[in-house]
């Protein structure tokens, strides 16, 4: 959960002065997201009462970057995806600018995220994916993967000297995959197709109504690497049980809806597990670090970084991507 | 802002299975509410989607008195007051049980809560608590006030030793107004009129539409008491600038609503200044408290008990009436 900055009537009346979208009904902070301060905006037009959210962008956004968050979402939205649509001010921008803070105001979807995904979501979810991936072939801009494989040692100081009081052995085996990812990450000869991945796709950013997918949000970790990394952050986050068992079927659901969209290519395949593990480990630093050295003013819990080592330590031992339930 | 409970996705589904208002389109944990955990639960049924408010109870809400303020939100909204209306289960009951605690939804209040009301917004408050006040002369059920002046002195006993840090000089001021409240406040020969008051109608629980009152929120403090102490608590809560001093203005407001509805009596009237002073003790020691000894897993920053103490030193020094606006 997180709304850290609040705002005044004047502000709200200010900021809603530059928008087509009716009068305030109703402004409440809600418990979504967890960079941002997020607030479910109700206004009224011509009678009619219409939800949106509005994001204030605190400072862990980099406000250079907001023209490619908003301007994604804009281009997913028209390609018929269902993302959150960034609505037009008055004088045609996306951005405004409140309470000292970039903000934004997109269009609310309905759906619940869900706690225990099932085999038939992870299935619309692998769909929904690969035709995000296509229809953002069509997208214009590229943003660089700042937590990608080179970025991890740099994170990865800030909490190597801690992280055995959390897990004895806990820095052996980080350096050593650090080591191992390093030699076998795929390079640009290995010819893996790339273009921009969502990157966070974890379960509270991916709404369901029913079995139906009904919204993805949360396009702020989104940027330009392989396509196939953006299913190997997937396979970590929705298919491993709250025991850390994996969970076959639920993979073998998410593979099929892929390629049921865009068919996987063999050198992806075959990168599946260096890419699993690398996602695991993205996914462990990070928590390290937040575990370490949390957020000034932060009302989020810092997450348990060991989820990601157990998936970390399922994927060494993974050796091809049959194990995944890819159909060789 | 408070999100204390979590539910899962099977918690969420068997509860509304209990209602009749449809399947869930979505649930958001909202920052609103101090005491309790709540979410904006929106539901479909035959196309059409509607917001709701789910509130689980807490601790700090004792549960034997969940039927007093379920069944009073009931009978308000039944007599027209902007409240929320407690949906019933298709048991016909209003009270659910969900995640280990006692649970309702109650209809969605549009509207803003203001951050700096208004005298127009002043006065629209007072004939809306007049209307409650009456309203609520028809309601059978009865609860004390566990925090009235009776209750003060052991209130207060969880800080004294620690008021002097905060201020110099608080705890001989606290003792003295403790004594003087205790030797002015009106008693049952005074015969001030008593019957259900709100006692907690800060800001944060009154909705408005432009300058329409839409709603009044939160009645886990409701009481029986003296109907003039919740005009002594509003004139605390909405009079005062955040500069702590006394707007006039604002208070002839409060109490033009409030007289155009229900007219005060003139013992009322001469009882104002003690039960000003009265309900800025309350918050003073219910804010001290909790600045002293700060609620285990509290999401929220105390807020400062000085504020109160401002208040107090305010009506300390008030000899009628005429004082906070009200014509003799």
């Amino acid at each position: 959960m997180a709304v850290y900055t609040d705002l005044t009537d004047e502000q709200l009346t200010d900021l809603l002065s530059d928008y087509d979208i009716g009068s305030v009904l109703s402004l409440k902070g809600i418990a979504e997201g967890v960079e941002n301060s997020n607030f479910l905006l109700t206004t009224e037009q011509n009678g009619h009462a219409e939800k949106f959210i509005l994001t204030l962008y605190e400072k862990r956004v980099n406000s250079d970057d907001l023209p490619f968050f908003i301007n994604l979402m804009s281009h997913l939205a028209e390609s018929g995806l269902p993302c959150p649509v960034p609505v037009k001010r008055k004088d045609g921008s996306t951005l405004s600018h409140v309470a000292g803070r970039p903000a934004a105001i997109i269009s609310f979807l309905e759906g619940l995220s869900l706690r225990r995904p099932e085999a038939v979501h992870c299935h619309a979810l692998g769909a929904g994916m690969a035709e995000m991936h296509l229809a953002a072939q069509r997208f214009d801009m590229e943003r660089m993967n700042n937590l990608s494989i080179d970025a991890w040692p740099g994170l990865y100081e800030t909490s190597r000297h801690n992280a055995d009081t959390l897990h004895a052995g806990l820095t052996d085996l980080i350096d050593g995959e650090l080591a191992r990812l390093k030699e076998h990450w795929p390079n640009a000869e290995a010819g893996l197709p790339r273009g921009i991945i969502h990157a966070d796709l974890f379960a509270d950013n991916v709404f369901f109504i029913g079995e139906e997918l009904s919204g993805i949000i949360d396009f702020y970790f989104a940027c330009t690497d392989m396509l196939a990394y953006d299913l190997a952050i997937v396979l970590n986050a929705w298919c491993f049980e709250t025991n850390t068992s994996f969970n076959i079927t639920k993979a073998r659901a998410l593979m099929d809806g892929y390629n049921s969209v865009r068919q996987l290519s063999p050198a992806e395949i075959e990168a599946l597990p260096v890419l699993a593990a690398g996602a695991a480990m993205r996914f462990l630093l990070t928590r390290l670090h937040d575990w370490f050295a949390p957020q000034e003013g932060a009302l989020v819990k810092p997450k348990n970084p060991l989820d990601y080592l157990h998936r970390l330590r399922f994927h060494k031992k993974t050796e091809s991507a049959v194990e995944y339930g890819v159909e060789l």
